[in-house]
């Protein structure tokens, strides 16, 4: 996979110029919902040269609009603006145009270039970095898509002063994920940041960088999922079937809050399987608890949890895979839990999170 | 890129059940047009386990279902059926079928396994090896893609029994770029092989693996086509200007006759500007009129051919790229012609095609 270069800063702008110097494409557009083109790109056009030149193609905001009306509509644009192969796509906003306009970026013309810069912690965190890109289908979650990496991701935290509380902390439930796959250090360093203080600030910017840092290097050793990038997995089975659920009541949850609810889950089996510490994991519920409050799901909502755990991507055939710890940063990918054992895991995060 | 096995075989239904056996897939589906789902599926079905058993996916035939439609309609029917990231979906068919199928595959679940087993010349020769896979949009041919290799690519001319003459034709115009690309010993093999015999036997079949050897050691060298690959474009930026303006006219014609027709006026330019032998022009000529005819083009023509040969997706910005030859197998990749010169070399193709 070729080397992707990021850029931690909180000058945007000019980033955005040298990058695109850089690159020397034919000609730039650039991806925005309409969340960003009012409340990002306006602003940012004043100040780089490269984005008041570029064409704007703006799509509704929204998970729901991840999809292939939308992604249809991007390739129009570009094929329709003269985009060649030696284009340039810009993706700014949240995960929703990092994931869908990479994915049309790799596919337009067999793929032309592109830059992502996330303006949500979760994008930043999450989206922007590591090349998985697509757009959801038939009801499914990211179905359609392809491994493709931007040649830059453009990361700061200037976007994060006007993201409501709950953006902030869907995207600091991820830097969490990524806390318990490093070390204790750094897993310590996030369970005492503060996260009301604010955003835009220092302190965020490097607890990102380092969190960025972690999902890179497992990316770099395995690009495609066939091994230890599985460990980025910790908490998704079950944090997937949870946003599944909530959405299928119609009360959807921010992702993050699924991950979050997701990794006390699944570290009550890790506690279960491979005796990740008792106490660390009491500690995790009551701080996922006291943040992220807790979802609503009594027994009878475990079959279908069990079935949507079953749907996920990553499932070969009729098993359920989990990525699991025995401790802060020590994986074991590839770990599977009985139907039973995921029951009991239920009962004991239903404990856990008074629920 | 990954190693992509090549396997040249009469027994097709041999090597697939092989193949499968290997790639160990949770479940397999086959990917047909409604003519080689009647002609060839229901046949190699009773001598195949693995075909016996797979879910056939069929879509209708011809490169105008090459499309949106058909493609949403492959990853449905591989999501309403149980497809995992471990599935494998195997390629049966034309260019068509390989192109759309292997882009489907590469995108459903960011890739799952795909096997291609072309049924024509043209596809084994060209469409089944390399990694470019796609579809058509907005009207341009394959705007829409991907590079992804195939697993396994099944070669045989088992199939060839049934072909019309000019489908055999089409094919072996690749043959013959690729025999001009590599070297003289080649080429004249080809130009001496009698394309009127029978294509089932051993000799098309061997012509057929030095000609797909040529193209797999290039595309193994320059795999997302930055350098040499585009060795394999020569005649395909005039090729596909002829095949445009055909169907823009609705006289389509078939794509290797383009291909054949553009390589005699790509050698025109090769002769003007890097001195391409006049003598083994000619011949070629000769040989392209006598086989695959002409297409009927005035200089009241140009100006469309020139505008679609602006639109080819290998051209940056505003110039026409070629591929030329010094002499056969003396490649030169990023050649431009001015539009005075390329008028020219159209008079000069009119006259050596007798138009």
């Amino acid at each position: 996979m070729k080397h992707q270069e990021l850029i931690f800063t909180n000058s945007v702008a000019q980033a955005i110029d040298t990058a695109v110097e850089q690159i020397k494409p034919s000609n730039v557009f650039v991806l925005v919902d309409i969340n960003t083109e009012r409340h990002v790109l306006q602003q940012l056009r004043k100040q780089s040269s490269a984005l008041a030149k570029a064409m704007p193609i703006t799509v509704k905001d929204g998970d729901e609009h991840k999809n292939l009306e939308s992604l249809t509509y991007i390739w129009e644009c570009l094929c329709d603006n003269g985009a060649t192969r030696n284009s340039l796509l810009i993706n700014l906003g949240g995960g929703v145009i990092t994931d869908m306009g990479a994915f049309a970026a790799a596919t337009f013309k067999r793929g032309i270039h592109f830059i992502n810069v996330p303006t949500t912690l979760l994008a930043a965190v999450d989206a922007a970095v590591g090349g998985k890109t697509g757009i959801n289908f038939n009801g499914l979650k990211n179905e359609i898509g392809a491994f493709s990496e931007a040649q830059v991701v453009i990361i700061s935290t200037a976007f994060f002063g006007s993201l409501p509380h709950e953006e902030l902390l869907s995207g600091f439930a991820e830097m969490l994920k990524h806390g318990l796959i490093s070390n204790e250090e750094a897993y310590n360093r996030l369970l005492a940041y503060d996260i009301t203080s604010d955003p835009t600030g220092d302190a965020l910017l490097n607890l990102l960088q380092e969190s960025v840092e972690v999902k890179r290097r497992i990316v770099e050793e395995d690009p495609t999922e066939k091994g230890i990038r599985r460990a980025l997995n910790l908490g998704h089975t079950v944090g997937h079937a949870f946003e599944s659920l909530a959405l299928m009541r119609d009360t959807p949850v921010p992702h993050g809050y699924a991950v979050a609810w997701g990794l006390v889950a699944e570290l009550v089996l890790s506690n279960m399987y491979l005796e990740f510490p008792s106490a660390q994991l009491s500690t995790l519920a009551q701080y996922i608890y006291e943040n992220y409050g807790a979802i609503d799901i009594t027994c009878n909502d475990y079959p279908t949890l069990l079935q949507l755990m079953h749907h996920d991507k990553k499932n070969h055939s009729n098993e359920i895979n989990f990525t699991m710890l025995e401790g802060v940063g020590k994986i074991k990918i590839d770990c599977t839990a009985s139907e039973e054992d995921i029951k009991t895991a239920l009962d004991i995060f239903r404990d856990l999170m008074h629920i």
